[in-house]
């Protein structure tokens, strides 16, 4: 393994935004019974769907443990799909995985975060995470590249959006959480995203979508869909808990100008729901003390927004939800490029995130 | 993964000789305290000195279970050595690993043969071996070379040699055992092979050398140094019972024309020893019933011949014995462009092989 001691920024590389070229999609197989209902098989099989969705698209490569490869290697029997060992401590590579980034002469390398499981043992989500720390070096390993690890800085893939012309997008909620990066400042945090994925300006959403157990998550609230345009969940509903927070971002994102000094154009999109567990579900999970316990009292954080670009499509997750309909028509007018498909997102909701999260886009070298 | 129902022949493909370009060596991380003494550690500091030894000349890839994955990863710290989890029941990626196949237009694919751990119930040397039986498949698939999976045929690389020019050696010792393809004459044993690895004669010696527990592996005996010429290890002790062995096999290498027609040139390597394991390194392996008991009385199957071609070297095995100065002397004769480098194998031979076994060289695709 190669790593770095400069930066992204210093050697020339940048962050490609989602709707670049992809080379692959990875994913990581969900197997731990307490977070997932049932010991994982109906995410499992949700997981699968995905994957073989995104698999219409493009490769996917599927890290599994060892004690669940050889049912992740049966179910996953798609040619254009890779099943490699890869051990962790739950599926979300989007947070665990790296983040790529790219040159103008077709070199590929990674950014490897530091990890503490959504806030350590100030609000994380289990402990330990020692395995899902080590995903993202191992997934530029197998992939031979290089990588940049940033000292003493957490980082989660899925707190950040950008679009690829110097702007990002994030949440004060996770980035300047204390269970986060509490011993830097907001201009050094600015400053590590700016060497690490050489944007400009950081544009900072004061929260993510309620309830969210990430910490407000951008990617579950906001998204880019292309330069100068987001995408934001949103409610009209004044009693919605939501409904400060969707106003606030608006308020953030139309009076912001970008890297390039555009004015954002905000797309709006509903909110499903609201969505909860039933108690059947709730008793699937294995109780185990100190991981997140379910109550199907405890409003999910599901949100369209939580979509995957590929190249040529759209995976959005659907709720069996009377505004699934209207989502997909919004995506559609939205990327009327690309193929909106929606698979169901109900299973991967429950254990606490969507599409997006479960998934980790490794962009191609940029042709020289 | 892509498994193919064709045959590499068919295909236009065949395996290369060793001495062709390689892109990198694969080797699987030694862990099992029944075969390894005191743990593995020792064996995993000879095995990590091999590595560092090859990867001098080439890239190396080392599987590595989740358990042992972050010593192996800590330990092999070289920019030039790749760390991949890969699960196993042993280190042998010789006789576990794929034979890699090329064809004249840049493609590398692999041959996934079935394996029973040297034997199965009949002689084999552990069981379960499904972990091994999938490491070509694994190994294929991180790759991402389509495979050829030759239906019910067991075969390990250990036991082949080719010249690249469409000639195989091989030992009946080995493949005509009845604990490997019981169910094919020799007949449909050559033709599988020339089907798989386009090769046209098979050069068959009687035996391996004495008290192989591979049933005789040609890899741990004769081996091929270039097109025409082999190395066979000798004896002129007719006390030892390799005596018999060597001389049987001369007597096939001088009077079997080669593919091209050619008499081979037979090269002579002295058996260091006799060998012996010392009491105590016998007592440091686990005793478990149905796995290869460790002896003192029981002579060792060292040979100077289990060495690894690699670009522009020749990685060897020393064992302390006063022959090593002219096993040494010897390769670097046969091979003067290539540099000669003496590894010590004493503690891969106590677990049953040696270099050759413990590695598996990925041709370059031809160029086009």
């Amino acid at each position: 393994m190669t790593t770095l001691n400069s930066t992204p920024r210093a050697d020339g590389f940048h962050m490609p935004a989602e709707w670049a070229p992809q080379t692959q999609v990875w994913m990581v197989w969900p197997e731990r019974p307490d977070n997932w209902r049932l010991g994982g098989k109906p995410v499992q099989a949700a997981h699968i769907a995905l994957a073989k969705a995104i698999a219409r698209f493009e490769p996917v490569t599927v890290g599994v443990s060892a004690a669940q490869y050889d049912n992740a290697r049966a179910r996953l029997d798609l040619p254009n799909i890779r099943v490699v060992e890869l051990s962790s401590d739950d599926a979300w590579v989007r947070d665990t995985g790296p983040t790529f980034v790219i040159n103008d002469s077709g070199e590929v390398r990674g950014v490897n975060w530091g990890f503490n499981a959504w806030g350590g043992f100030d609000g994380g989500l289990y402990a330990p995470w020692n395995r899902d720390e080590q995903v993202g070096g191992k997934i530029l390993e197998i992939e031979r590249c290089p990588r940049y690890a940033p000292e003493d800085f957490i980082l989660e893939g899925g707190s950040i959006h950008v679009d690829g012309e110097g702007t990002l997008i994030t949440t004060e909620e996770c980035l300047l959480n204390r269970n986060r990066n509490p011993h830097l400042f907001r201009k050094e945090i600015e400053q590590v995203l700016g060497e690490q994925l050489a944007v400009d300006t950081i544009i900072w959403l004061p929260h993510g979508l309620y309830n969210d157990e990430t910490d407000g998550h951008v990617d579950n609230f906001c998204c880019y869909v292309r330069p100068g345009e987001v995408l934001l969940a949103w409610t009209d509903d004044p009693q919605d808990p939501n409904y400060e927070r969707c106003h606030a971002a608006l308020n953030v994102l139309q009076n912001t100008p970008d890297a390039k000094g555009r004015t954002l154009v905000v797309h709006k999109m509903p909110i499903p729901g609201p969505l909860y567990a039933t108690q059947e579900e709730c008793d699937g999970v294995d109780l185990v003390e100190g991981t997140q316990e379910r109550h199907p009292s405890v409003r999910l954080a599901g949100s369209y927004v939580n979509f995957l670009i590929v190249n040529g499509g759209i995976i959005a997750p659907s709720f069996d939800d009377p505004l699934d309909a209207e989502a997909e028509a919004i995506l559609q007018r939205i990327f009327p490029e690309h193929e909106v498909v929606m698979v169901p997102g109900r299973e991967l909701l429950l254990g606490g995130g969507n599409i997006h999260c479960l998934t980790q886009q490794q962009p191609a070298a940029a042709s020289r």
